[in-house]
């Protein structure tokens, strides 16, 4: 990446790690073995695929058994949502709750289900109750995201895992035997926030190597063993007939080593990026005392940045740092937010006019003190100089 | 790799091209961007991933926007099986014809259907009579490997697919809208066999990248523009919405690369490896005259030898053979083939005892003339020394 460029878009996608990229390498050349080859050296490459799969169980706090190493995060959240069909592969009546503010592909997850979105507050917050309420006796999965892409509010996971343990105890005791689970889609938090499943005391994690400097479409499920998970695609029979295909074994050891570093630098990491935003925020609040940050003041990811300037278009602001190689997303960056507005923005109740002029910056690794400092005042100019043309 | 490995593996894997590794490696590093960002460097990004696209439908001689880019071949037979299901998802009552001999993930998803598996001959060849017998009011689906992974037998695709095109031109005069297609899995011609989808007559075509000297877990599915299929998975859209997921940019352009590699050295390459093939399958039956070569004897991938010794137990020749250097398979290499007896040597006719005493010996780049003499020689003197310890 040239030293000029100045990246504010890191919740959007990662450079490699180098030190990734270094843990790959052996596996694209040397070491390319089929890991279901007989011989020793192809034992080895499943040696270090297995040992990658206990990596990452270990930066989550999990069993390496119960672990699904997938294609991506887009691929684990639609398998994790494969617990409500029937074991025939036909739909079955199971509900499920998820939030108004996930990633599409929980969202279309969901809507291929009896299900309830639940509303956020003003922050970006579920509310424990709203999923409470909307646990219905046939309701047998509970998604919610560890942190929202678009603000960076980091959801009360802890609470509502103990809303779902609580259901899973009554229902128990009524002799009902509908499984109730709580995924989480941890895509956007790892590195910068707590992804232990215990500590978290969900039933199904999904992580993604492409947010936290790994390789792209590499991703987990990790799955408690009482989750009854049903295939995708079917062949021959890898990841325990849940997930067949070669294994991609550079693809996973990197993804391990990317885990691992996120999980061991998360708090130097997350205080950094935090003084780095905190003074970004800062500077453009009493630059812009017309400007909303929003997200929750408290809950929010370190390195996340969301701010709206009324009377902006956003885009234009875009194009214009983009010519001072200052590179800042609109909002998620994925075909289905093409030309639509945020669903997340719609959520929290942001004016529309309002939510077309919001910025997302989402600092990371190749954020220093130097680059922030300039980032926020070649902000300013872009935002001084589209105020000063629509004042023309 | 070890200079001294003799590599006779690779229709198991493949290890990258230095010139697939070269041209992924900026979009790990300086350009990373995802492919939705709005800025200039993401949609340069983008324009690379469109590029890729462009070079693989070139490739096989067919239009960019009928690509889809998948996690594998896997990923895009499921896919391809989706022309089957109905638009809501459920099951149809359509039939699909496969044959006995094909990869695991098409036994699979032909499976979940009504479906007739043909035979074939004892050289490994579908008949495309059979096929053309099999075909019911009810068929929507013909799904043909183009070339076997264990006997290297290739197809007669381009006869199928005239059986095919007649049905379709009946069932039009007829009046009949049920739709049929041909689906073929070329995830072991490529390099060595034609693969241009005018020259097959296919409606449908699978390549993966991993058996190529490309990444692993990125394969294409191309699909004429009347073929209509239904995403496995959904989220943000990407891939026309049959293929969500954060688009694998390094992974496409390498398959590009990959594939363009394949299909340019593809005649010099072929001629290579028959020379080297036919060389080592001299030896071997020379050296013992009651060893059985299966496959076609014209119609086999010009790398691929499989070789059958009566009264020896190939896994034994598997590991006496590794502690001289030399990798050599006994058939696929899948978690489905773990200690069971090869499907395809069983739907060839082949005795059991016999199919025991099989090597699949698969030649490929890192094959040369002289570590492929080497490897007769080793090869022999294994199978020499088990029929001298079997007859102390």
């Amino acid at each position: 990446m040239p030293q000029q460029i100045i990246y504010l878009d890191h919740a959007a996608a990662t450079p490699m790690d180098p030190r990734v990229r270094a843990a790959m390498a052996p596996f694209e050349t040397e070491l390319f073995f089929n890991p279901s080859s007989p011989y020793a050296p192809a034992v080895s490459v499943r040696n270090a695929y297995e040992q990658a799969r206990a990596d990452l169980a270990h930066a989550i706090g999990g069993k390496p058994a119960d672990i699904i190493i997938t294609a991506g995060a887009t691929e684990s959240i639609n398998l994790a949502f494969t617990c409500l069909d029937n074991p025939d592969g036909s739909a079955s009546d199971a509900h499920v709750i998820t939030t108004a503010i996930e990633h599409a592909s929980v969202l279309a997850s969901a809507k291929a289900h009896d299900h309830t979105l639940v509303g956020v507050t003003p922050t970006g917050r579920v509310l424990p109750a709203e999923i409470e309420t909307a646990i219905k006796p046939t309701t047998r999965l509970v998604s919610v995201g560890l942190a929202n892409n678009e603000l960076g509010t980091i959801q009360p996971i802890r609470t509502i895992a103990e809303i779902v343990r609580a259901e899973r105890l009554r229902r128990l005791q009524a002799g009902d035997a509908t499984p109730l689970f709580l995924h989480c889609d941890a895509s956007q938090g790892a590195g910068q926030t707590n992804i232990n499943i215990s500590s978290l005391g969900v039933d199904m994690l999904t992580c993604n190597a492409g947010k936290i400097y790994g390789p792209k479409q590499v991703g987990l499920l990790w799955a408690q063993p009482d989750v009854v998970l049903h295939a995708l695609v079917h062949g021959g029979g890898q990841e325990r007939n849940l997930r067949s295909g070669t294994e991609n074994v550079a693809g996973a050891v990197g993804f391990a080593r990317a885990l691992t570093l996120a999980v061991e630098d998360r708090k130097f990491e997350a205080e950094r990026l935090q003084v780095l935003r905190d003074g970004l925020q800062r500077y453009l609040t009493r630059e812009f005392p017309q400007a909303v940050v929003s997200g929750h003041k408290k809950h929010r990811l370190p390195g996340h940045l969301h701010i709206s300037f009324p009377g902006i278009d956003a885009e234009r602001i875009v194009f214009l740092l983009e010519e001072k190689n200052v590179l800042v997303g609109t909002g998620a960056a994925c075909a289905a937010n093409k030309d639509t507005r945020s669903h997340v923005l719609e959520a929290i109740g942001m004016d529309p006019q309002l939510a077309d002029g919001s910025l997302r910056l989402t600092l990371g690794h190749l954020s220093t003190r130097e680059n922030t400092v300039v980032a926020a005042q070649l902000i300013s100019a872009a935002i001084h100089s589209e105020y000063e043309r629509m004042a023309r």
